[in-house]
């Protein structure tokens, strides 16, 4: 992980600079100085300074051209750099040089392409560095404003791309973000994409952070193959989630092909996909799996944020796709609500007996030969106040009825402040369609998309009613890396005199140095107890004979030193041994959970928590956060656990100390954030966690620390 | 359950009819009668004799009219009804005295508008038995056989349908199926569509049972919200897999509120979501959940069957696209190929050094400046032995390059036996896509969808080749229901002598009528024992204080026979109480499992298997199948657990006795098969399993009977 403040550049004369020149300018047909020239010029409707600067040439299409930025008569706010590789760094020494404020720099041929593209782009960065230049890109199809009007892009796609709107883009490479762009097909207006290539400097993060104060865009989307600097990411997301704006994210690298894929793509660093998740979940940022359910969900945002309800209607007019519909929704653990009555004697009064007028309404084929049947019922259901949206399911294209229909939603939509969510399912796309592409529904092509995305809107509600008024994370200070990366594992005994220290509760225990000291230790607190070898270089005791359980006197102690000294000799003869760590056994009953934490290398300390035992590895119940974390965070991941039912008392168990659990995740975290300069593991398994009232301890630690000193 | 012979009906003379009666025949401009007889005569290339039924007219179009089916020159093979509810029972009358083979009803108003409704169906039901004509319908859109060019249907978008195709489609409601039905619109051709309606007689069953006769189809879809006969699903399906024709199947219902959207639509019993999706895999029925990924695995199989390989392949000009499809493959559990040394020398050579060569193929922006990189290289990736396919996401519409690379697609496939898939993306539906279309592409439209239709392509082509050469299932044969329906619970010691008749291992255990009787029985079998409370009463027995574990003497095990009595004795008095059932404790270690068996009212008894104990409930990692099974099945029961690992020498245990577990699964089912006529519930909860060699015991046993006689 870099170094940072964490802060994010200030980006307000990149996105709307007074002044532009465009380095490598040119009239050759095709060529990428010409392309840029072409929409920079021609589509956007720039009203500041153009400087085009090519040595070669005077003049191009009528402007005067400069032979250099050194020469222009007044600094620009933004450099365009279209020139290729091998002159790049020159232009980034007069950039720097003259004081401009931002390259765009388009030219491949960087980190992408190998060492020596990778010596380069380090070059280039520190010569922006010394002279206070930001950089943007390289490899990157550049800056696309369309709120703006503003095209700092070689895309000959950009003159179709001027369709403004409230959503802002951010990506890393171009092909995926291009995709997003051509949903405005489907009406869907992104009024700011920003890619940002290899970033050499500014990152997928300063743009979020720039949208999330933009008064133009209301949701954010981001696609990312790898992060950067994960401090700056979530400060970033946390500054959208406190303007209120919901911000989605896929990231590729779920799987080990998409993480060499990714990394082959852009040689970022993809990191773990279980921690990007919990971050993403962490903090509010709504992740996707694919680019489809991207713009679903980033459109339903768009169209409103979710309120106080969270309840869903369904309306439509095929017994068959109601079902199917009807399903989707209790499949995803959505709710459908009870209609009011004032509703439902509208529905009783106007739609035919046989109709359902329950909720999924099924106006059956009525529609067909009443022409108003819609007109009359649906602007009634939409308005219900139990109701977050209405899902207008059309599964098919019948030609006039649809049209009919499609003119129904627009209508009712107009006078209803809920949203109206038609999908639409058939792959004919008639007038119907187009109407209400152009009135901005942007329809979903499939049930299960439609419910995708409303399910992920209607869980971003609830995690805003949670999340109200949190304070900003304020992350542990990140170590310098230390020396040479050298790890040490302490003993158990050391890790647990440590976790002692630190206010946490543990079961009596010793360590014994001898078969009588053991015998003394355990008479002292008590039978039955365990006795486990203590030596910082054996971790896996059980697997040389190391441990012994349920020993219920003296005379069972004394021989469990003798036969576990006799083997760990055997198994590991040259282990430096501290003795016996003599522990009372943990009360029966109970359940055993697990408590873990990590160093990310993209984001800091992580917590893992949850079922511990065998069944850690089968069932992978456990959840995880970015550390530090508090007692509301603490609280939800005990509930977070499949099996907290096995915690909160199923099937006749006695109700868990599930408070002692709480306290002990945080003292955790304290913990870690007190020693985050060294720990680099830590590893608590199983934890036991008794009734109410009994507590909740570690029954065994591992902990492994840095050692050396700051390089 | 109805009693049937699990026979599908004869369909050829419904679908290949010599001869028609259209009853309700009419010139009236948007009538079920003309719009029929339009589709019949204008739309349909029928060259057998069509008779025109109206009491009122004489002739129609200039075809003469006859005023009844009694009065026509000659018996049709089949009669479409388009009458009005009230007129259907007369027409039926005539049709069956007149020895028509079939009846199809078009006309609504009948087991979907209540229960006047339902008792007209019934006597519909039974006037054509009697006379053995067999009923389509009613509360159909009708039959639309496409690839034979013949409408037996009102809908107006039937001149729309007539893509010829090899995919037969059986759905009950209309909607949805025309929902399907409209993918035409992607160049896909279903040739044959049954809407089955209300199923007063013939059922989806038996079309998907003429379907895998059918030479003309290859691929067999249905849309399902409820199963009316299930062991005729079964045959039918069974039939298909026999014949190597894979079935795809949606079924509503996999929520409560589906259900209960379903069950209001089409008065169908929907049965249970978890039963059906069992009975679906284990008989090779492919399971989707939504239409478009209907379509797409449908059209996927239409394409090319899947054969011996599984592996896939990546094509792709963008790096971001290609890291998010691997990233999909590798999270659906699919596996990308390694290529051939010939492909990647192929590669090598064509591609540009910073592309990537190997899976995904990563060909860079290099395709728009050289247009014959595609030409050179896809079709040898195509054409690659280790690959099953190629997917070919395209993430935009770049207009011309990518209508050169849909071009590339088309001849690189027309070398290549393995299908190439091309995923459209965007939403610019350019001439590129229609060019793929008009190829019979049929794009999926997202990486999630392409993906997830592979996913079960690849699926099934693993499940045919586990299930070549499985016998045909014989099902238990099903008993008439008894009495009254009324059941009773045997006592745990009546449970267990039935499955120790049935060769069933169990731990030692006797019933004691009294305090000094379980001391000997206890003093006999050896110690700790278990005593547990006897009464074919109380089945929840440790609720009451009906259970003692671990007793260790003789002693014990009378204050046990106290304290349990006393304590049924205030809880429960007026029981009637065998004794104590006394068992000896099952050894410590080993792993608890699940047996359960219920009777499902569609498909029969149905066995549930997996883990037992405390986690049954939270991580439901249980598997199913409908019963009997044999050795194969309970083989791969055991290993679908996902906590299979613990019985696999998972974390440093013993390897449990699997081949135990496996031979007490048959012979639960066997001795299911013997009682089927009275059983109706059975749990064996826990199910010991011991280290290899130590056997696998039930250790409690609840079984539930029908009382009473046949009725």
């Amino acid at each position: 992980m870099e170094t940072t403040q964490n802060s994010a550049a200030d980006l307000s004369r990149l996105i709307r600079p007074r002044s532009i020149a465009l380095v490598g300018a040119s009239d050759r047909e095709g060529s990428i100085g010409e392309r840029t020239l072409t929409n920079l010029v021609t589509h956007s409707s720039f009203d500041g300074e153009v400087y085009l600067v090519n040595p070669s040439k005077s003049e191009i299409r009528g402007q005067r051209c400069w032979p250099s930025v050194a020469s222009l008569p007044a600094t620009p706010d933004v450099a365009v750099v279209a020139v290729p590789a091998s002159g790049v760094l020159t232009v980034i020494e007069e950039c720097a040089a003259r004081g401009v404020a931002f390259a765009v720099i388009l030219s491949s041929g960087f980190g992408e392409a190998g060492a020596e593209g990778e010596r380069e782009q380090q070059r280039m960065k520190e010569i922006a560095e010394r002279g206070g230049l930001r950089l943007y890109g390289p490899n990157c199809p550049g800056l696309t404003n369309v709120n703006g009007r503003l095209g700092l892009t070689f895309s000959p796609s950009f003159p179709h791309d001027l369709t403004p709107g409230p959503i802002g883009l951010a990506t890393q490479g171009g092909g995926l973000g291009r995709n997003v762009m051509q949903a405005m097909e489907r009406g869907i207006g992104i009024g700011l994409w920003a890619s940002t290539g290899n970033e050499v400097d500014l990152q997928v993060a300063d743009f979020i952070h720039y949208m999330a104060e933009a008064p133009d865009i209301k949701v954010i989307v981001t696609l990312l193959e790898g992060i950067k600097d994960g401090p700056k990411f979530v400060a970033a997301v946390q500054r959208a989630a406190a303007n209120g704006k919901p911000v989605i994210g896929l990231k590729v690298g779920k799987s080990e092909y998409g993480r060499r894929a990714a990394q082959s793509h852009t040689a970022s660093l993809t990191g773990s996909a279980e921690v990007n998740s919990a971050v993403f979940r962490q903090f509010g940022v709504i992740e996707v799996d694919d680019i489809d359910e991207l713009v679903d969900t980033a459109w339903l945002f768009a169209r409103a944020m979710p309120g106080a309800q969270d309840a869903l209607g369904i309306y439509c007019s095929s017994g068959g796709t109601a079902a199917l519909t009807a399903d989707a929704v209790g499949s995803a653990g959505l709710t459908l609500a009870a209609f009011t009555p004032e509703t439902t004697e509208v529905l009783r009064a106007k739609l035919p007996a046989y109709a359902a007028i329950g909720n999924p309404v099924d106006t059956t084929a009525m529609v067909l030969s009443d022409k108003t049947v819609v007109e009359t019922t649906l602007g009634c259901v939409a308005n219900d106040p139990n109701l977050a949206l209405t899902i207008v399911p059309i599964a098919l294209d019948y030609g006039e009825t649809t049209t009919r229909l499609a003119d129904n939603i627009i209508n009712a939509q107009k006078g209803c402040a809920a949203p109206i969510v038609p999908i639409w399912m058939s792959d004919r796309l008639g007038e119907g369609y187009q109407k209400l592409v152009a009135a901005g529904f942007a329809p979903p092509h499939s049930v299960g998309k439609a419910i995708s995305a409303i399910g992920r809107w209607v869980e971003y509600g609830r995690w805003q009613r949670a999340n109200t008024g949190a304070e900003p994370r304020v992350l542990p200070p990140l170590a310098a890396p230390l020396g040479d990366g050298a790890t040490r594992s302490l003993s158990e005994a050391q890790a647990k005199a440590r976790l002692r220290e630190a206010g946490i509760a543990l079961l009596p225990h010793g360590l014994a140095r001898s078969a009588e000291e053991a015998r003394a230790l355990a008479d002292g607190m008590g039978y039955p107890v365990v006795a486990k070898i203590a030596s910082e270089q054996i971790v896996h005791k059980s697997d040389i004979g190391g441990v012994q359980v349920g020993l219920q006197d003296g005379a069972q102690v004394e021989a469990a030193w003798r036969e576990i000294m006799a083997s760990v000799l055997k198994h590991q003869p040259g282990a430096t041994i501290d003795g016996l760590l003599i522990e009372k056994m943990a009360p029966r009953g109970g359940v055993e959970l697990m408590i873990g934490v990590t160093r990310d290398p993209v984001f800091g300390h992580v917590m893992t928590f949850g079922l511990g035992g065998i069944y850690v590895e089968i069932f992978r119940d456990v959840t995880r956060r970015l550390l530090p974390i508090g007692a509301r965070d603490a609280a939800a991941m005990v509930r977070e656990m499949r099996s907290f039912a096995l915690l909160d008392g199923a099937r006749g168990r006695p109700k868990a100390d599930v408070a002692a659990v709480e306290a002990l995740l945080v003292r955790v975290s304290d913990f870690v954030a007190r020693h985050a300069d060294r720990l680099e593991e830590m590893d608590l398994n199983p934890v036991w966690v008794g009734a109410a009232g009994e507590g909740a301890m570690p029954l065994d630690a591992v902990i492994v620390e840095r050692t050396g000193t700051p390089a």
